[in-house]
C-alpha cells in the first residue's frame, strides 16, 4: 500500500511491519520534499514517523481522541489523516495549516501552535467521556521541552489525582524543545532514557530478593522499610518521578521501533488510569543533516535536500529585526554588566543565542516557561540588574498575570521585547502578535513603544535599557527590517512618550505605529499625487502617548488616521479615540489595523492585502472615506 | 523581650527558646484579636508563627532576603518587622495592608497576592546576588497548595538545573490551599509528611548494608543496579521527586516545634545550591476553633473570639452575587447533567461548593491551576459537555494565552464566569478585578456580559448556559446583590448582544455597565432633580455593543456618558469611544471608570468615593461638564 492510499489512519490497521516500515519511508520523503520546497517545521516530524504510525496502529480514530502538543510535529499525522495530496500546499495561503486545526479535519481533535495545552485538553474529553458514560481512548502526545511548561505540570498533577480516569500521555523525548532542553525534568528525563527500560523487572528483582537469607524475619525496622521500598526502587531509575504522581509509567522506548511501539501502546491501553509512555525519538530521524543539528533544522526556509543549505534568496535583504535587536542589545551588554537577556527557549528566534555566545553569564534561558521568566526578571530587578526579557507577542500572553501582579503593581524596571509582534504569516492564528498593545495598554505603569525601522529598534533598545523607572515594552515584527542603514554608534535614547512628525500636511493627519509608520509614509506620497497633503506621525509610544503633538493637530486638521499592525480593539486607534474624546476633540478618525477576527496563515504581505492594510489600500480607502474620490486607476 | 519591643527582626537573634516561645504567644494574640475585630487571614498566619520566628534566627535580614508566596501568611512577618503597633489597621484604608508590599517596608523583599511566584523571584535575586559577586541568604516560602500552579513548578525545573545557585525554598505544608489540596503532588506530599525525617539515615543504612556478606563481588548486574540505588530508595520515602528535580531535601520538620526548625534552617544554610526545607505545620495553630473548621477559618470577617462565631451584621443584606451564582447554576445544573462547574481551588469562595454538595459529579476543583482550567474547559467543551470556568476576574489573567489560544481561535463553547470584578476591598492591587474587560474584550469571538443586578445574573447564567456558538463571559462584583428579588422560576436567556433602556431623557445618555448601571439610575435621579432628564442605557453586554440602540440616541441627544467599574484604557467606554468614532458620531463623551493607576486597599465604597464614581460625584460632574453647573450643596 502506498501513502497516497491511505484516507483514514484506520487504513494503518492489519498492516505488517514491512508495509508500515514502507509508509514510515514514504511519509519522510514527502515530509522531506515538502519542507524543502516550501518550508516548515522539519526536525519534530521526523522524529515521530514510528511513533505516529505505532500509535494509530492501537486506535481506532473514528472514535478515539489524540491530541499533539505544539502541532508542529503533526506532518506525519496529516499525512495519514487524508491530506497527503494537499501536503505539497503546507502553510500556504488557503493550504494545509502548519499546525493543528479543528476545522481543517475532523482528526485534529484539538487545535495547537502554543505548547503545553495537550494533556489538559486531553484530561478533559477523557472527563467528558466517562460523564457520559461513553469508552473511548484519549491520548495526549507531548514534547520533553513542552513537559517544562508549567500548565503540563498542572495537568499532570490533576491527572495523577484521578485513579479512575483512563488517559494516556505518549512523552515524545527528543532531548530538545526548539533549543535543547533547560532545566531538572529535562535532566531527570535524559537520566531516564539511558536507563535499560525495566518496568516488568521489578518482580523479578523482588523473586531473587525473596531467596536472599538475610531478608528474613530479624530485621531493623530501617531495614525492614529497606525491604518494602524495594519494588519503588526498581522503578526509580525508569520513571519513579512519575510514578509518585500517579502514573504508571511505560518506558523507555526506541522511538524508531515499530514492533516495540506497538506493542508497549497495547499493552498501555489496557491499564486502568493516567499512563505515561516514555518514547525517545530522534529529532529529525531519517535525515542526517538535521540530526547532526536538531537546533537548525526545527524549521527551515526552503532549502536544497541533497547539501541541507538553505536556497539562496534572489537579492539581498535587509537584516531581520531580531538579528538586529540581539546585535544592538549584546553591544549595550558587553559594556553592562547588569544587562541579562532572558529568553523562553526561543534563544535562536529571538536572537539571544548571539548574546548567549558573547557573554554567556548575562544570558538566561528558562525554558518553555514564560511565566517563569516574567517573575525571575522581576526577582532580577529587585536586585538592580537589567532585566530584558525577550519574549514573542503571543507567548508573552502566557505571562500576562506576572506582567501585572509581578512587575507593574510593584513598577519594576523589567525591558520586555516583543519579537513577533504584528501579522506573523505561515504559522497562523495561534502564533499571530496581535493583542499585545491591547493587552498591555490597560496595564497601570507600563509604558509601550514600537520602532518605525530597524534603526529605531536600536535606539528603542537603549531606550528600554536606560529607563529605569518601571517597566517598558517594545514590540517588532517578525522578519526583515526595512533597509535603512543601521547605526554603529551614537546610539541615544528615545525621549519617553515623544513621537516625532515625518512629514507635514494640511489636510489629513496620519498616526503610525511601529511597523505601519513606513505604510502611512507610503500612503502619504500616493495621495500627495491626488493633491492631498498628509501630516505624518511616527507615535513611537502608545503609552505614554504624545497627546501634546496630536491635539493640535488633530484640531487644526480635523481629519485624523490611525494605523497599527495590531487589533483595532483595545489598540494603538483605541487609544487615540479616547484621548480625543477624553479631551472633546471631536474630529473624524479613521483606524487601519486588524479587526475583530482570526488572520489565517499566509504571507503576511498577502495577509495585509486581505485586510486592506497595503498603502495603496489606505490611501484609496482615505480618499473615499474622507474626501468622496477614488483612487485612479494608474496608482491602484 | 515583648513583641512590641521588637522593631527589627534581628532583635530576635540570641533570644532562648523561651523567650522566643513567648514572642510566639504574642504574635498569636495579637493576630487573633487583630481578625477578630477588622477581619482578615486568620488560618494560614497562625500556621506558621514558629516557621518564621526560627527562619529569621538564622537570617540576617539587612542582608538576606525573604520571599512569601502569596502573602497572607505574613502576618506575623508583618508584627516582626516594626509593624505591631500599627497591625491593628490592617486591610483598612491607610493603613496595614493585608498581603507584602515593597512600598510598606523594606523587610518586604518581594510583593505578593497571588500564588506560586515566589520561588521565581527568588531564583532571580539569587541570580542578581551571584552576577554581582555578592553573598547574602535568599529564602523562598512557598505553600503547598501553591505548589501545585504551574509557574512555582516552571521555577523548580529551572532553579533544580543550577546545583551553584544557592537557594532556600520552605515548603509549608499545612496539607490546604484555601480548600483541601487537589492533585498528585498534595498526595505525593501527604505521603511525605506521614513519614519519619530520615535524612540522615541513608549512611546510616549503606553501613548496615556494606557488612551484609551477598553483597560481594559476584551480583547480578540487576542486583548490582539495585545497590547503586541504595541510598536514592532511603531517601525516597521523604522527598525522592524533590531530589529527582536537583534540590537537596530536609524534612519532614514539625512546624510547631522551634528548635527543630532552628536546627534544621542553620544546617540547610549550609548546603550549596537549591535546597527544600519541608515543614509540616498546622492551619490555625493555636486556636482550636480554627484548627477544626481550615476551610471556615482562611480568612474571617469580623467574629466573637470565644466562639468563633462570626458577629451578627446591623442589618440584613442582599445575597452575595457569588451565592446567587452559585445557587443559580446548581439548579440549572440538576436539569442538565453536561453542566460541569470548574473551580480552581477556590470552592468556598465562588459558590462552587454549593455544586460540589448537590452535584459532586459535575464539579471540578483542579487546584490552583488556572491554566489547566481554562484548558481542561476546552476539552470538555470538544466533547460536548457545557463547561462553566468560575475564576476571579484577577486570578483568569492567569489563564490568558489559554482564553485566546485554546479557546477563542477553537471559537468552544466555554462559560467564563468572572467573579470578583471590579474593586475589592481590603485586598487591594493584587486582587482588584479592573482589567478584564480590556483583555477579554480584544479577544476575537468573545461574548462578554455583565448583570446590573443579582437578579439579571440570574438570567444571565442561563444565556451563557445556552450560548453555544462560542466562548461567553460574564462579570460581576465581590460582595452583596443591591437587593432585587430573585427569580426562582421562569427565568429566560436575554438576547446576545441587546441593551435595555432604563429611563428615558432628553438631555443626556448615561451607558452602565454592570455594577455602575445602578449608580447610573442614581445619578439620573440627581440630574432629575437638577432639571437635567437623562436617558439610561442598562448595556447588557459590551461585546457585541448594542449599537443599534446606542447609536440613534447617541446622535438625537448629543452628550454621552459611560460608567464602568474596570479600567479606563481599553474598557467599556473605550468600546463605546471606538465605536462612536468608526460611525462618525462625533459627540461628547465622558466616560466614568478606574483611570490608569492602581487602587490600593480600603473599603469599596471607599475607593470609588476616591475615585469619583458615586453616583452624587458622577452627578456633579456631569452637570460641570456638560451644563456648566455646580451641584446644589443639599445633594452634595
Amino acid at each position: 500500500m502506498h501513502i497516497s492510499e491511505i484516507t483514514h489512519p484506520n487504513q494503518l490497521h492489519g498492516l505488517s511491519i514491512r508495509q508500515l516500515e514502507n509508509i514510515a519511508r514514504q511519509i519522510r520523503e514527502k515530509h522531506l520534499e515538502t519542507v524543502a520546497t516550501s518550508g516548515g517545521h522539519l526536525g519534530p516530524g521526523l522524529g515521530v514517523v514510528e511513533l505516529t504510525i505505532a500509535l494509530y496502529q492501537t486506535l481506532d480514530l473514528d472514535r478515539d481522541k489524540v491530541i499533539w502538543d505544539v502541532g508542529h510535529q503533526a506532518y506525519p499525522h496529516k499525512m495519514l489523516t487524508g491530506r497527503y495530496h494537499r501536503f505539497n500546499t503546507l502553510r500556504q495561503k488557503n493550504g494545509i495549516a502548519g499546525y493543528l486545526k479543528r476545522c481543517e479535519s475532523k482528526f485534529d481533535h484539538f487545535g495547537a501552535g502554543h505548547a503545553s495545552t495537550s494533556i489538559s485538553a486531553g484530561l478533559g474529553m477523557a472527563l467528558a467521556r466517562d460523564a457520559k458514560g461513553e469508552n473511548f481512548k484519549v491520548v495526549s502526545i507531548i514534547g520533553d521541552g513542552a513537559l517544562t511548561g508549567g500548565m503540563a505540570l498542572e495537568a499532570i498533577n490533576h491527572a495523577g489525582h484521578l485513579p479512575d480516569t483512563n488517559l494516556m500521555v505518549v512523552l515524545n523525548d527528543n532531548e530538545m524543545s526548539i533549543s535543547p532542553n533547560v532545566g531538572a525534568i529535562s535532566r531527570y528525563l535524559n537520566k531516564v532514557r539511558l536507563s535499560d527500560p525495566i518496568q516488568f523487572f521489578s518482580d523479578n528483582l523482588e523473586e531473587q530478593f525473596k531467596h536472599l537469607p538475610f531478608f528474613g524475619d530479624s530485621l531493623s525496622p530501617e531495614m525492614h522499610r529497606f525491604k518494602e521500598g524495594m519494588k519503588r526502587l526498581a522503578v526509580s531509575k525508569v520513571g519513579a518521578v512519575i510514578e509518585e504522581l500517579g502514573f504508571t509509567y511505560f518506558g523507555p522506548i526506541d522511538g524508531h521501533n515499530l514492533e516495540e511501539l506497538m506493542e508497549t501502546f497495547k499493552h498501555a491501553h489496557k491499564v486502568k488510569g493516567p499512563v505515561l509512555v516514555h518514547v525517545a525519538t530522534t529529532k529529525g530521524k531519517g535525515y542526517e543533516i538535521a540530526e547532526q543539528d536538531k537546533v537548525g533544522y526545527h524549521a527551515q526556509n526552503p532549502f536544497n535536500l541533497a547539501t541541507g543549505k538553505a536556497l539562496p534568496s534572489s537579492k539581498p535583504k535587509p537584516p531581520k529585526y531580531s538579528k538586529v535587536f540581539a546585535h544592538t542589545l549584546t553591544k549595550l551588554a558587553e559594556n553592562n554588566s547588569k544587562i541579562i537577556g532572558i529568553t523562553a527557549a526561543m534563544a535562536t528566534g529571538t536572537g539571544l543565542n548571539k548574546l548567549q555566545e558573547k557573554l554567556p553569564q548575562q544570558y538566561i534561558d528558562v525554558g518553555i516557561a514564560e511565566q517563569h521568566a516574567v517573575t525571575l526578571a522581576a526577582g532580577l530587578a529587585c536586585e538592580g540588574m537589567i532585566p530584558v526579557a525577550a519574549i514573542y507577542s503571543t507567548f508573552l500572553q502566557r505571562a500576562y498575570d506576572q506582567i501585572i501582579h509581578d512587575i507593574c503593581i510593584q513598577k519594576l524596571p523589567v525591558f520586555f521585547c516583543l519579537d513577533r509582534a504584528g501579522i506573523v504569516g505561515a504559522d497562523g492564528p495561534t502564533h499571530q502578535g496581535l493583542y499585545d498593545i491591547a493587552y498591555l495598554r490597560c496595564i497601570p505603569n507600563m509604558v509601550i513603544m514600537a520602532p518605525k525601522d530597524e534603526a529605531e529598534l536600536q535606539q528603542m533598545v537603549v531606550t528600554g535599557i536606560n529607563y529605569q523607572d518601571g517597566p517598558i515594552a517594545m514590540r517588532y515584527p517578525r522578519g526583515n527590517g526595512i533597509g535603512v542603514p543601521l547605526m554603529e554608534e551614537g546610539w541615544e535614547e528615545l525621549p519617553i512618550g515623544k513621537a516625532e512628525i515625518l512629514r507635514h500636511g494640511d489636510d489629513i493627519l496620519l498616526l503610525g505605529y511601529g511597523s505601519m509608520v513606513q505604510t502611512a509614509s507610503q500612503a502619504a506620497e500616493i495621495l500627495s499625487e491626488h493633491g492631498i497633503q498628509a501630516t505624518v506621525i511616527n507615535a513611537r509610544f502608545v503609552k505614554p502617548l504624545d497627546t501634546d503633538l496630536i491635539f493640535p493637530l488633530a484640531k487644526s486638521i480635523g481629519k485624523v488616521v490611525t494605523l497599527e499592525e495590531g487589533c483595532l480593539m483595545g489598540g494603538f486607534g483605541s487609544a487615540v479615540a479616547e484621548a480625543l474624546l477624553d479631551n472633546d476633540i471631536l474630529v473624524s478618525l479613521k483606524r487601519f489595523g486588524i479587526p475583530d477576527s482570526l488572520v489565517d496563515h499566509a504571507k503576511p504581505d498577502e495577509s495585509k492585502a486581505d485586510l486592506g492594510l497595503t498603502s495603496p489600500q489606505i490611501a484609496e480607502e482615505i480618499l473615499k472615506t474622507f474626501f468622496s474620490k477614488q483612487l485612479s486607476p494608474v496608482n491602484s
